[in-house]
């Protein structure tokens, strides 16, 4: 990783670098002070069942469905919560971000409730759909060519000339810890979970579902789900060192981002494995939770219902709580079309 | 109606025509047991809102997620209260309906709950989605040819050779006494709903939806929606009579019943009126709904979110619950597809 973009991403007032370990990873409190600062502006989502699915499953699973969340995915947690965390002083100088998808929205949203100014640096390429979340939540956009190299660039000249705090996507505690929030209601709202399956790109809501199952329930099992043309998370606690996303590409495309210096540690201690799925077994899990559950998933959720039917020697006869992470698919773009 | 058919309907142990006023029309009571009675059964549904929809109807808007129900549909209710009302010795000769949609397999499943014989008439033509959800509850199927005078007749030997009790889709106390339990969740969840619409095609939703709100607030307005192209109902409040549906297409394809000898005095008595909507504003709201709520809805559902878009004068400002009637759609005819 450029030296730059680091810097850029521990900007503001964050530095990864500057601090212990003991700081970095969000404690269980930390994620229960982030549920109460969060709560008045997120949803409490509903946890929702199907007796097909748990027959096909061998298994008890319940489906913590962030799909219906505030702007459609989990991002408004963790976003929410990195917002309302600021300092009055921090807050003035407002937030920035860079991002193509839910991230963006979610930051936008949550500066917009705050009152804040926010910035976000998207491709120009960026999907019509996603641009206009963004701007309808008021943030100014700043269109940049869409090469990583192109987008840390312009974030850095965004952050320099605003002084704006930069709000990482992932690799930022309060993030991880709105993340976490998800895993902490789904404990709430159903006893006796021994088993959670996430899907991870980045690895925010890996980690902050690690932290929180692992703190309520030290015996819990917790699984990353993830494509496997784009399995760097898997390579990653295979090597023991992070792996960079291999630029293959996958109908789940929330989870393209490579591991981050923050969350590859975690989920490398907390998580108990990273299970691979092919792309067809996707969109298969997709049409399922579709037909009976009535939700729209977006592909990046599916992994995770890919991956709880792909290992029955894992989950049969387990309670299995599965974060269905997002929703925002276009309509006229199904992959079984 | 052909005196034959109403024989059939009113057979068993229940003979409308016997019964006077107060016996058929469900009190709140009758609704609270149902309630009861149907709660270790069905889905207490979660209750979804959207800012942007919110915005757009200028009006606060409560989704009740029948869609989220057993079954995918509100029907799981008044089958289940329908099936569990029966003394032991009513269950023991079984039930017996006709259906090519969601009541077949929603009566299929008490059934199965109860371990009592279940028979369902369908059309040799239904989907086979829809008769594998029916055979997969373990009821016996009894086809015939795809006329109200085939299935009639079918059903009239079935119930004639078992003895079984025949359930009607909706022109049955016990069963808008269970469609009724989800306006009564809605008001339990949500406090100081002044509005409900529901989707009306023989009237059962909107029967149990108009007596348990109007018991529950005396002063809530109750509306009907109703595609434009079967606006029997609209019809029959007109001119103080039943009107037949007049056979014309719609998309919303679980709307298509006349009202029933039970449900229209009920509509007559107890709604507001009758909202008649365009194929186009409900296949617009399906995809709203989607696109906001993330929730899979069939046409029928959405007629009622595009009667709340089309009547700005009657919801501006109010606070507005909507039942959500159900989410079996095929994921590969999407009507905008």
């Amino acid at each position: 990783m450029p030296r730059a973009m680091q810097s850029v991403w521990a900007g503001g007032t964050y530095n990864f670098e500057a601090m212990n370990s003991g700081d970095r990873v969000p404690s269980i409190e930390q994620i229960r002070r982030a549920a109460e600062r969060i709560g008045p502006y997120v949803h409490r989502t509903p946890v929702l069942t199907s007796n097909v699915i748990n027959e096909l499953a061998g298994a008890e699973v319940f489906f913590k469905c962030e799909n219906l969340q505030r702007a459609g995915a989990f991002k408004a947690r963790g976003a929410t919560n990195a917002v309302f965390s600021l300092t009055d002083d921090e807050a003035l100088r407002g937030v920035a971000t860079q991002s193509s998808g839910n991230h963006g929205a979610a930051l936008a949203r949550a500066a917009g409730l705050r009152g804040i100014p926010v910035t976000v640096v998207m491709p120009g390429n960026a999907l019509a759909i996603k641009k206009r979340a963004v701007a309808g939540h008021g943030a100014r956009i700043v269109y940049c060519e869409p090469t990583p190299q192109a987008r840390d660039e312009a974030l850095a000249e965004v952050a320099a000339r605003t002084k704006a705090v930069v709000i990482h996507p992932f690799d930022d505690p309060r993030v991880i810890a709105g993340q976490g929030t998800a895993a902490l209601e789904l404990f709430e709202q159903v006893g006796d979970i021994d088993t959670v399956i996430a899907p991870v790109g980045g690895g925010g809501l890996l980690s902050g579902t690690a932290l929180a199952a692992r703190s309520l329930r030290p015996d819990a099992r917790v699984f990353g789900a993830e494509p496997r043309n784009v399995d760097d998370a898997w390579q990653s606690l295979k090597t023991g060192r992070i792996m960079p996303s291999t630029g293959k590409a996958s109908i789940a495309d929330g989870l393209l981002s490579t591991l981050g210096k923050l969350t590859f540690p975690i989920i490398r201690d907390h998580a108990t494995g990273i299970i691979t799925v092919g792309e067809e077994s996707i969109v298969g899990a997709m049409r399922l939770v579709w037909e009976h559950l009535k939700l729209i998933i977006e592909p990046s959720a599916a992994v995770a219902v890919a991956a709880l039917l792909a290992r029955h020697d894992e989950f049969q006869g387990r309670r299995v709580g599965i974060i269905l992470s997002g929703g925002n698919v276009d309509p006229d773009k199904l992959p079984w079309a």
